[in-house]
């Protein structure tokens, strides 16, 4: 059996952080086929949280038993009393350092997703399929987390490639220097032009003669959502996981 | 708040089966993300069946609480045992006829899914993802069943467009004539045609300036296996989905 492990390299990271743009896009797509539906965000009866909550946790603990939070690219929403692995253990690639597993910013992710992202682009209405709603809620969540969390392989591989630039920042808790050595506005400027021509791609209305314009412009979501999504939040929470990263790096 | 309860036409089922076409294409390029990960379809520890096995029931269960099975488009894969519904329940519209619920080739699907259909599109190879590749797989598993299933729709809302052309076939149990009552040659042709191209469309390499020659042959799934998809199994079994609720009909 080849084995394919993860190796962590400038290009790799970069090669999965634009791989990862397509499944939110996806994600996004998929999500946008049920209304807003909100019984999935308000509570449920015999559980003291909402339907979405519910899936999550359940589906996170049944996850877990698979053996999913073993790699070290997975963060789950609710660590807490998730269930062990039932799976034989695969030697993931150790390349984040020690101690930095718990840095998990779920919280601010599950809170900006549900108040924030999904009015911009969902409709509103009621079809019953609540639970498909939270399904799919959870896949475009876990995507979004898994990008944003990537940030501490794209801190670490930087901090390897040049650990002089960082080590009098991060000795000196200067989290501001730190975020200002991990901007690139040119390339964040290209990405969010590339989220938002694959929303366009990904989303449109295919037909066997689509060169009309009738199609131009429906699109199953808006596609500046897509580049709303990645300059409001994941850029930027992106960038502060790997700052929070880099500060523990020398610990 | 604005209920959005379904209504069946023949428009209304083509548009769901065309959207439908978007989910599984997505969920093929998503599943081609990992390579085969066979372990995922291999006896577990502490487990009588695989891995995969493990997921989709016990997954099933969390949703089957949320209410999923509550809708009649929706089909588990184990129904046996299923847990009732936690969720106050939908007035979802009771279209079929009486004791169609029970049609289920969640089976077959299940086994062409594994035997044939992965050894088509996914990479030889172990990246240690089972937990990912088992959701990756119920998430497809689930879009692929639901179009097939649609059938029941479909036939039903043929049956009541024009009852005396199927009645004297259900009567005399004539399996051969319906079918032949439910092909559509140039249709079939043109639905093989459009996922060909969503593939293309859906799985390709996007970048900001991709006119060039460089990335017009690498897509994530090759288009061919969307349209073998489709003509092998996807369209004679949604056909044979009817033609059994069609023997139904009149029960």
């Amino acid at each position: 059996m080849r084995m394919a492990k993860a190796e962590y390299t400038l290009d790799s990271v970069r090669a999965a952080l634009i791989r990862e743009e397509d499944s939110i896009i996806y994600g996004l797509i998929e999500r946008a086929k049920f209304p807003i539906n909100s019984q999935t965000y308000t509570q449920i009866p015999h559980f003291s949280a909402s339907l979405l909550h519910f899936v999550v946790t359940n589906t996170e603990a049944v996850q877990a038993k698979a053996g999913r939070y073993k790699n070290p690219e997975q963060n789950p929403f609710f660590p807490e009393n998730l269930p062990p692995s039932l799976v034989t253990s695969y030697p993931f690639t150790q390349f984040l350092h020690a101690g930095t597993a718990s840095i998990n910013i779920n919280k601010s992710i599950w809170k900006f997703y549900i108040h924030e992202l999904l009015p911009l682009f969902v409709a509103s209405g009621d079809d019953g399929n609540y639970a498909q709603t939270a399904a799919s809620d959870l896949s475009l969540l876990q995507a979004i987390s898994r990008r944003i969390h990537y940030g501490k392989f794209v801190a670490e591989v930087k901090f390897r490639e040049s650990p002089q630039d960082y080590e009098p920042l991060i000795r000196a808790k200067d989290r501001e220097g730190l975020m200002k050595l991990l901007t690139f506005e040119s390339v964040e400027e290209m990405v969010r032009k590339r989220v938002e021509k694959k929303a366009m791609l990904y989303g449109q209305d295919v037909t066997l003669n689509n060169d009309d314009d009738s199609n131009i412009k429906k699109y199953k979501v808006d596609p500046s959502v897509a580049s709303t999504l990645y300059k409001k939040w994941l850029i930027p929470l992106t960038k502060d996981v790997q700052v929070e990263y880099l500060l523990h790096r020398l610990d």
